[in-house]
């Protein structure tokens, strides 16, 4: 049997971050009335990390941040029109078209003809599995696992529920904290392939890092002739 | 090996569809300006189902879904903060302590003695599973699983990935649309344990109903001598 290959998806195999960038910025622009860009970032930012555990992460999450942002720095003298129209730009986000980075398809058939490929990500449930599919990479995957969380529990169980051993488990993504540390944590190895921008969320500790040593790579495409070294 | 018994959890080993109720309650005691209670019902339930396909089950769609509704029952009239309120009210639905039905740890102390026991819930990821581990209930599971949507492609999909036989396969649950139908579609058995409502979204199309025969009982105890028999 071939060994295991983890895979992250968003920012790995599509585009996701960009996303939420360009609402970010209607959300700027909506406040304008009562706030400059850094402030609205700031607030918005403070009600995410205030709601993630119960949130979770996805677009859903995302856009009930957004409402209550809105309300709070509004004073709520926001009208209800402009925070019906937030909801909306959520629905837009959950339709938008799939972005393949450069050359995932190439870069998983290769790893796919040395690896089973076990795609990792974390999110809402119907909106990571829909993007999979929407993505027209699902067979190319052993398995899909959507987690609540990347942390070193959370890999555990999932490799324990594949019959997967750490030792011979790779992780690649875009995330240091949630595709690479959790996964060296548990006595796995991990290979950081860098987006253009990493959401605030996902900087690791700089504690963390101390000592750790992974590989990087610029492209999902640099993986197979990495493990094949 | 110990044959696999599915078992659903929402409104069969907790209580669920009551806290909806109580909160569509609010909702409409908050719409009473606009709207008598029969049609801000019949707002909430057309726009919960426009959206049920992006939003998926569960609260957070369930929020968006009011926060919609009261905008356009209002004509955008509502103020900001009881849209804010809307949201409040799902936050408290996430931090509902469960209250586990009658008789369930026991029950499930009898099945697991003869079946390991696969929970398959659908809903929102992180409330779900959060939802298992507050329950206390955890250990008695062999795995869990949390699906996007209850139909006889997902059964195939989850039975495929644990390596079961649909054909030696029994599932539990409360609705006959989600836990009964479809798993006698794939060949598999099922018990409907009713519970004391059914939310219209899990009413089972009639003419799916036709001909089709399975065991009724009154509550999760009595599946144990069901299945002994």
């Amino acid at each position: 049997m071939l060994p295991v290959l983890g895979v992250d998806a968003d920012d790995t195999l599509w585009e996701n971050e960009e996303r939420f960038h360009e609402v970010e910025q209607r959300f700027r622009d909506l406040m304008t009335p009562w706030a400059d860009s850094e402030t609205a970032d700031a607030a918005l930012l403070a009600t995410e990390r205030a709601n993630i555990a119960r949130h979770g992460y996805g677009i859903k999450g995302f856009v009930l941040s957004m409402v209550l942002t809105a309300v709070e720095i509004s004073d709520a003298a926001i009208d209800a029109r402009s925070l019906a129209g937030i909801v909306g730009w959520g629905h837009e986000m959950l339709a938008h078209p799939i972005e393949l980075l450069d050359g995932v398809p190439e870069a998983l058939d290769a790893l796919g003809s040395t690896h089973r490929l076990l795609l990792i990500t974390k999110g809402d449930l119907g909106d990571q599995l829909g993007k999979v599919r929407r993505s027209g990479l699902a067979d190319r995957f052993w398995r899909v696992e959507v987690v609540p969380e990347k942390d070193p529990q959370t890999y555990r169980d999932v490799l324990d529920r594949h019959g997967v051993d750490p030792a011979e488990f790779t992780m690649v993504g875009n995330s240091v904290k949630s595709d690479v540390l959790p996964v060296l944590a548990i006595g796995g190895w991990a290979i950081h392939v860098p987006h253009t921008t990493t959401w605030v969320f996902e900087e690791p500790d700089p504690d963390e890092l101390a000592g750790v040593e992974f590989p990087i790579v610029d492209r999902l495409g640099d993986v197979p002739g990495l493990l094949a070294g």
